[in-house]
């Protein structure tokens, strides 16, 4: 079976699983204090231009959402997310576990708009019974969001001057971050991330990882963060097995590299889906496709190729998702024509 | 420098890195869908002699203590646990971040005896204002314990057989199970275990795994444990990471054949600490052991060798603990014996 | 100041005060186990002619939303509202802030539609990620809702109905619960509350008490609900405040005299707003009605007569609230209308 | 029967009442916006002597102690208490609802002494493994204490700075303050406590009032505490009934003047129980006394007088509580002579 349901179908990039084998004798201190994590943390803060910013590593990234959200967040205070935002709809509330409530606002192709982020806090701000409500405490987006659209430079800068201006934090999930930065619609880097948000996570388990996601904290962590990370059952005794994945992936820009195939074949799936004359749906320009198929193909299909079923189109048609990954090569492309 | 410091300072058994590469490009579906992580809980349950049972695969222990406990307690309820039980005490409050309170009772170098048990459930079912107190909801004990100790068959049936008659599951946190279930002193086996408590789990992590913890429920799972686990931020979006390990672990039994090792490297141990004149503190039987240094002694010792400082002793001598693991080497002993 | 702000501007109803002077110095345990409290219970099951449920007093309505909510739900279940509903909006995240998540649905008039909620509840268990979401638990409606309006019988019948399809209790908040039942336009009665829904509460702190919501489980409460109760700091020392003022509101049908003379109020206030020529926005069966006022009249108004401000109408106009209570005086209407 | 049970076992002053009765109608601002609040607020202020802080009411013990300290604490830290302290046994659970863990150390007639609080908070700042633990992040001492002791001025102020030099706050629960100052063993007045501790309450609810505890943040209370305070549902809708009576309990000092007569007829209470020759377990300088009963005297007596059954002494006596109020008569105590 031909997977391009998500980004994480296959394993690890073959270059961390040499690595976990070439150290794996090695006797290492647990919890994030070996040398392969202090080694990982400088790499990305390398990458990221902020050597005064602080790394850490958790494990996933619903993991990662509710334990950042809740370490930025004051009891009364909730996280503005858009509507198809992945902490208020696919992460069993996972955030409202901790105590906080996702404040939505509408959507566009998954992305926050400036112009809804500014109205909804104007509005709070001046709402009469705003001490009876949740307050808004962080700004919440995904970068590439779940539609695989992207966030323009000058977008972020617009959506973190307003929560700025309401003394909020702008947060990126970056659970598909370097699919976004590989993009070539994509008019900025890693290094310019630190300007354009406050805390931001660098996905691994979607891009090359067998799990792992490195939170970087720009301009420092909160309190006691890592007793944070501890609370929230995300601390890896085992610190090696993140620390040794980022140091490999932050060596040489394996990141950006692998990254840049799922773009290049997800290029090549556009040219396929479009001379097979497979209308679209969304043409992102990430790793994320989604297509219209008349059911009866559709159902035909799937057994061949794996995909996600997304919504109904109409009656006869549905909208489903094609992804290409780190691992997609061309030949999967290739066969994947063939089937079609 | 020579670690005896814990039992989780190298990283996997060889044949779970050889199993994670061989499997690497298989295309799978995540969450714990794909037939590896079948194939490992129908191992388990084979192990366990449990054939109706259910197995979940979580990340680290801590993690999945919290999820457990959360899954098994209705808001009102607590967990009953000994002093030094991990949940209240090197947790960061895990339990309690849940909305759940830790009820502590004696312990016996870490053991919870059966008469502090019916003790403490007597009296706060006699207790004139129990409305207004936390209920008893489970009872935790960890196996072997935070200080190397066993529960004896008996032991374990009498603690059941009192939380039953209060209405309260035992559960049994197994991060140290292996090694539990290796010393010769342990009277039962894996299989033994689905009659003695109503949940455990088998500890990945310090017994030959990257990462990982196995909780078996004998009976079934609670209503939605997925969804819980989710939650909780535990669920492995790689699941495979998880499944391809414990298949490993419970192939050919490697996860008791290993397991073994540490018991007979701390068995060396033993005999190398008395040849050496080393007074005990705590002389376990299973892979953690207890002595006494002299504090001049212990800071010369540890420019050379690893371990851990449990607590101070008198003025001028210290607790002092060593582990053994699934990957000690007789020639780790023999330097050690060296070094001494 | 004239107030028509909302229906608590008073104290209590003068039988309520003269009870608590009459009972002030008689010994009384506490904690709601006094006999004032036991007979205010026995006359509610009586009023609601369900002698086989249970009745808690709390102190205050999101009190009572949140600590009601967290004693049905699971840790991985929701409540269903309207966006309007009162726990998602001006409660400060109090359901939140016990773990779980509001699911908001469409309003109509702060109503929910039998339709909206089925097409919601089939979507969710039809849905393929629903293992990853927040699962329904409960249905939460207002009755009288936060806009004055009404359910129907055969409205309250379909939507249990479909809560019960999906295996959901229903749950009533009757915070203003008197004047829904003292409407004409209500085509049932307090002792009919006991098959429409599965939980619901007698408001008081808006019908003629201090303080004080009545919780009524029609089948009996869930267990141990007296330390859910506690353990929410929803708990009176002295009972009797809230024992003595339900008895007295439940003798001789006083709470339901009450509140019938807010509704005799606000059809004498629709009556003058009527007079005057202002337009409504919402002619509401109960004690809230909602007019639009220009601008320029309303700072004008605003100087002599207290009503709340909704929502901006249009750049010249505002949707304002006028409430009627149990406390309201032919007199307040005549001076309104001479202001007006 | 004649009541020494606790101290709530009547109603109000009746100066409270004749203050309820008398503001009846008047339309007052909901949610403590109303004159009366503001006016006990700034009395309350004045008899303090901190005319910079801020006062809050809320309407009990268990509410009260949650919120403060929730709002106290980050999610990592905990509340440090004495065993015996209410937070930590008689509360439900309810600080460890909100996430926090409650530390204990040990009690000596109900009093933290300062060197335990030294000692623990010396080894946690010391522990190797802190970051793995919950952070003391406040210390909370209730006064008088639920054993009636009293702490001296010198006692509190080496708390205090013991607290301080680890960068904790201390807070005084105050649910029986009235009668620890009240008492003349006590060193230090109402006004003094703004020096004595960062943040303390004013109990109501056992001093003569229906309910309600009065808040005092001597330098200015959390960020948004109003919505800290909605959120945990202690809110009330009427804020009037609160502040009517915190305005009339400080008014003309009567707040201390009821509190001194508990202390005066305690006074008599252990003149009775010692012309009887009935042994002490505990007298205290306070409102509760604590005395050995045989059992069967015991059995007698319970028959005609409630009082509180504290522990077992032996297999033949009892320690049993006796507490004076506000409204204990001294009637009450020749009565009660006279049955013993």
């Amino acid at each position: 079976m031909l997977l391009f349901r998500c980004d994480y179908a296959e394993g690890a990039h073959p270059d961390i699983l040499r690595a976990l084998s070439e150290t794996n004798f090695e006797q290492l201190d647990g919890y994030g204090s070996d040398p392969y994590t202090r080694r990982a943390q400088e790499k990305i803060l390398k990458a990221c231009n902020c050597p005064e910013g602080e790394v850490y590593f958790l494990v996933g990234g619903t993991q990662t959402n509710a334990t950042v959200i809740a370490a930025m967040l004051r009891d009364y205070e909730g996280a503005v997310a858009v509507q198809t935002g992945h902490i208020g709809v696919h992460e069993a509330g996972a955030v409202e576990y901790t105590g906080h409530k996702v404040l939505t606002i509408p959507q566009h192709l998954g992305k926050m708009a400036a112009s809804d982020l500014e109205a909804f806090l104007a509005a709070s701000d001046a709402d009469p019974n705003k001490d009876h409500m949740v307050w808004p405490g962080l700004v919440y987006i995904s970068l590439s969001t779940e539609y695989g659209t992207l966030y323009t430079r000058s977008e972020l800068t617009e959506l973190q001057s307003i929560a700025h201006k309401y003394g909020l934090p702008l947060f990126i999930d970056g659970a598909r971050l370097g699919y976004a930065l590989a993009s070539p619609a994509c008019d900025y880097t890693l290094a310019d991330l630190k300007d354009l948000c406050d805390v931001f996570y660098i996905g691994g388990t979607k891009v090359g990882a067998l799990c792992g996601e490195a939170v970087v904290f720009p301009k420092g962590a909160p309190k006691h963060f890592f007793t944070t990370v501890k609370q929230h059952g995300a601390l890896l005794a085992k610190g090696r097995l993140l620390g040794i994945q980022f140091d490999t992936l932050f060596t040489d820009n394996l990141y950006g590299r692998i990254a840049a195939n799922a773009i290049e074949r997800a290029q090549d799936l556009i040219a396929v889906l479009k001379r097979k004359g497979i209308p679209f749906f969304l043409e992102s320009p990430t790793n994320q496709q989604f297509v219209i198929l008349e059911n009866s193909r559709m159902a035909q299909l799937e057994k061949e190729v794996g995909f996600d079923i997304w919504e109904p189109s109409d009656a006869d048609h549905t909208v489903v998702r094609f992804a290409t990954s780190w691992a997609t090569t061309p030949e999967m492309i290739r066969q994947l024509e063939e089937i079609l």
